[in-house]
């Protein structure tokens, strides 16, 4: 039953701002090894980051209208996120609706297909995400679904759920955890920062991290 | 049997002249979605694009001595272009066969395995596009073909046909269509322009695009 | 039997220094195109390059206490290399670690699976070699080996041997033959010189490589 | 929060017998092409069918403690589904815990990672489906979910929805449609038993399709 | 521009007739080591032979239209050959239009992407090569070519090429050169069993293949 | 420096035999999950195995005559295992060297590239375990090794290590712990009979595998 659901429930902007500031590995780590999309999925350019509420798209490979319609009920801050099937033969994005896309202000597009146009997206400053860059075409045919539940690089997006992408890859968080795991990547961030400092000291890994007793009970031998 | 032949019919220099221009997504849209090389097949820089008549290689995988071939028989503007059985774990071009190239005004050259010398190579400022960047070296002792039709990335290239290829990825243009290739390219553009220009004035995709109707046929359903 | 070899045999100092110096492309062709290691490992940012005596690490995949353990044992200008079971969807390193091995002086590390915190890593200027970039944590499990004979990318690497790698890949020199390997990848960049040479003033590659006779053998014919 | 739920509901057995008779492909087609899982996942002998409400589990890859509490926690008739990773080089499973499951009724294993001793499961007559077929033995280390919604094959399964597999693959089918999908599975078994006859008959496609209006809509034309 | 043609050029009856009868092996080396189609399309059943004149497709991938309407052109005894872009997730072929190639008296029917019912299928014993088994079904939406000249498995097949398949794979004769290709490849499979017998009764390879010369050319050392 | 061994030294005919009596992924499991070869590398029949002294051969990819070289040395029992760069695009072995393997009274043949004569591998009865079935003919143009320490499927085989494989994959076990890997292999094989007996009687998992304590560690929580 192709079907467009237009309103959606956001995660709180001051959550999606918190989020903003973390790497996609520091959230990953701090929900508890979480939401990580299947990394083949990549900015097509590694300085691009993109956080924002999800637009969810579900499409039929080789086929964008759907793809259309979501930049068209997308708003201001949202990150359109499209599962195609992971076919990489196909670009379904290019300029020109990347222009679409800056003309409403949507804070990103991320498919498991291709895209393409990608030095003049790159110009753009959009931040895309793709499995694949590929010139081939899109047919406009098949009716999917905008805002239901997807499945993309291995993980469940749900509509509103926040989005964190860098050149590291994409993880998502769940709109309702969102407050929760920005606190978390900031104690994550400063115990990390601690590490530094810790080995730019001088201090070696077996002290800072309290190797010795671990290892004393699995019952590694040294040549020492 | 192997055989070199070295009389080739290519498109006419205006032609590729007026290709090189569009991008490889244009064109190949512009020509009715036909004539894209794998995505795999990409230039080992970004910035990187080619144009010219295709001077054709077929060559056993990790052999090069149909290559050198080319490049001793090929004329200054041509893209060698080298089919060699899609296997990655070869490097069969590296900075002295760049260097080759250069000296006889070789437009770039294209392969379906592996290329090396890859930081060199960009600096010589040569396009190289390749399935690969990989160490190992190849022998030469194997027999191909140079200009007949080959089949690289899942499309027929025969001598003489315009390829175009970007950071998008490669086209090919049939040596007899390239003018009108290149008409319905502009137009395209042109099209493109217009659609971007409306973007940018705050027009709606399902009025740029006219998908009101479309959807209404197809029987779309919205929460609006 | 998990075990740590903390004293191992290194190439000479002087022997690294000078292989240091040529390509991994030119090191494995000058040593018989043998110890190239998969393509498929490469550095996280094309400008990187690596030189050093390995020290090899053992892993179960997506389990980095043997990493940790390895940073803490191993000597400055030591290249960690770790086999993991060629697994994509892990990030085993990051810039907390990174910055431990900068503090020690660790010349680089290399694995065959995924690193994170690309960004943060490419600023440290750290040369980071990996199958893949993924944000997933690993575990500290599961133990392994330190300084055993490993196999990564294809290869055998034994501690102790150079580990030579750069935007094309990586390459293995036995530790015993480094001086020989540099000396030849020595006179084959002066061939290779000469060769470019030879093509800068117009020579013909037929004439360069001294093709004909070679062709005459293997009974080619041309349209000429 | 590693957490077993063992409560959950199961679609109506009256329902799982009706999907049990038909073929994955023609329950997948009747409720509107949704529920395949990818297609790389399929049975050890193309002998096999399975069908089942689905008791999932989610495990880390390499290992197999959560599969080992799930053959516990399932019920006589229930199809043990776990989603680890999509990693071919381990195998979770093999004729010992295929005993196990026999002897507790369970209707048979689903997998994205791999299996092993598949000559005596194939000799047990259990239904087991995985990813690949791997020696390597798997761990007890970390803590999963059982009975939460998985991806698996880049569908969403849920604890209780029904699962079907056979040579062709595997299908998921919601609980509470189980009823609707079966009849509709059943009247497109009709239908296609018609067009069978059809063509046995001696009428053409064009006539039983009704291609004709379709092609003259399209603007096909021919030699003829 | 969609278009379909149905008079094609076929090579001779008597051609086909001989070519049936060796394996694809022998003809792809007897040929010259020509024509043979990725190894990655196979027979769903490894006893399934094929021998016919290629009436070829080309369609998009995930639609079977263009395989209807070839069914219903194509003659007794052709082989219907399609390309499809690849595409392992879709099944574009079952037991209906088994059926229907059955009442035509159709050879077989090999396509790069995938087919299900291959149970039913095999029952059937149509002769089907796919590149994979899959239950996702395809639209009926886009237009193709039927009688173009196809690439399939990165070789050119025309219509009227005679097409041989068995459990090794495919390849892929020029109508024109089938008698020539069936004499030589008699020759070889008698010159193979000369072979045979000669290892049966007791002679070496070093003998059988004359290798001492060759090898002592090359420069082999052995240690006895 | 292409070179032949053809004396070494294998692991002892009576643990040899005594390996041949267990699966290959018990004999993995026995030795510490060491020594599985990459599962891709699979019988061409799931009822083959093999065990013997590994006569190991390095070769180029594309070219058996280094393969011929190896049948024509080794010695009745050997398996005969070639490492030649995971090349699926090439058949280096077929029927006419399985009939010369079969009068010398060779176990069997390994390789991490392609076969062909697939069906008449099967009836010979000979064991042949591939990467790929393809028909692409080979060359005999580079020399390689015999009897060096060669990589396969990313694990380390010696000359005279002991080969198990059958339907599950390969695995290798060093010659002078051949015996000793039996005796534990014996003692698994053991340990399982009572475990699938106890299955049999109606115990538990978590009461067999005495799951309770650790569970109870980890931290684990059910809704019982």
């Amino acid at each position: 039953m192709p079907h467009i659901i237009t309103k959606i429930e956001r995660a709180a902007p001051a959550d999606v701002e918190a989020l903003s500031k973390f790497g996609s590995a520091t959230i990953h780590e701090a929900q508890g090894r979480l939401g990580a999309i299947n990394s083949r999925i990549k900015p097509i350019h590694r300085n691009m980051t993109v956080c924002g509420p999800a637009f969810t798209v579900f499409s039929a490979p080789r086929d964008n209208i759907m793809l259309q319609l979501a930049i068209h009920f997308a708003q201001p801050g949202d990150v359109i996120i499209m599962s195609a099937g992971e076919y990489e033969e196909a670009g379904c994005f290019g300029d020109v609706l990347g222009n679409a896309c800056l003309a409403k202000g949507i804070a990103g597009v991320i498919t498991d297909t291709g895209v393409r146009d990608t030095q003049e997206l790159i110009k753009l400053g959009l931040p895309v995400f793709s499995l694949s860059k590929c010139i081939k075409g899109t047919v406009k045919e098949t009716l999917g679904q905008i805002n239901g539940n997807i499945v993309i690089g291995g993980e469940i997006v749900r509509p509103g759920d926040v989005i964190k992408g860098d050149a590291d890859g994409l993880v998502v968080v769940r709109r309702e955890d969102a407050a929760e795991v920005a606190r978390m990547s900031q104690a994550r961030e400063e115990a990390e920062a601690g590490y530094i400092e810790a080995y730019k000291s001088g201090r070696t890994i077996i002290d800072v991290c309290n190797l010795e007793a671990v290892l004393k009970a699995k019952g590694l031998t040294t040549d020492l």
